[in-house]
């Protein structure tokens, strides 16, 4: 079973939780013993598993990924202007693979799964959920 | 199939290899060609393909993940106090899916699959592993 | 299906676009809904997803990790010399897990597979693509 989930991104970085989106589609796959892949189809874009007790690991996040990867000093800016983007996509990684056990996805109580935005805002975001 | 393997880690940071218990049992489902995805179940956790030839890369990756996140400084911290395990985690990711070749993992000589612990010590780690 | 991809890398540092010979082992393989596991086998090497407009990025990422990751300064140096390729390669992790929609690999127009070198030149290196 496969779905796309779509998206809309409001700010220029920003971490979007779609777990229960994913929740719904591993419902509806009646699998009960599996993996489900979550892929960020975007070259700026990232997937994390990830706290959401409220937005401070989000927030921190974004703040540790600006510090580490800043923007406005890379090659590819010369294209783009979003070398940044590119290069944390790059860091965190286009997909999660997550274990589906008896019926449901095999989280944590506190891990849930962020869409990672770095070059937004964008209309349309996609995330394409493959259940085996 | 599907098993959880279960440990107990000793320090605030540390790499525990965990390459036996699944060598064990992706054996034991007797898959000649496939994948097993192995996940920690724990938003302060990670697992990392290494080399283990001696301890010596392992301490090298709890100092670089120190060096480029320091603790003290998150958001986060005014909560937990730990959100420089929760970034680590984020970074490091949550799963790593090996290819089964001829019955066995294909990795190289010198891989080896780590439970990285970066909240510990904890008495209760869950790592899922599913072979497909 | 399974197939393994072997290539030669010139550099210490380098990005290799494997994008073609992954999409033909796909084709070759019919499936039309699944996933395709893209591994690396080497402790000093990794795959990343990233954008192959020209080589920009690929300088850009690099950069960005000799940046974060200087060579010389780790402890596994005094067995090998290359601490620092281990540490990219854990980092950026040894694999991609990648959807199959409709056939054909689910990613975005940006979207191309890079095997990393970390520790090059290396005569042999193998990627272990699995289709499941």
């Amino acid at each position: 079973m496969q779905k796309i989930i779509e998206l809309s991104t409001q700010s220029e970085n920003g971490l979007y939780d779609i777990t229960g989106e994913v929740a719904k589609i591993v419902a509806e796959s009646k699998v009960q013993t599996g993996i489900v892949n979550v892929y960020a189809q975007g070259a700026t874009a990232a997937i994390m598993i990830q706290e959401n007790w409220d937005d401070s690991v989000q927030r921190d996040v974004i703040t540790l990924l600006r510090r580490l990867i800043p923007s406005g000093i890379w090659e590819h800016d010369a294209q783009d202007n979003n070398g940044d983007a590119h290069l944390k996509a790059g860091i965190i990684g286009a997909s999660e693979t997550i274990p589906i056990i008896n019926g449901r996805m095999g989280l944590s109580r506190w891990q849930n799964i962020f869409f990672c935005e770095f070059d937004g805002p964008r209309d349309n975001r996609t995330v394409a959920v493959t259940i085996i």
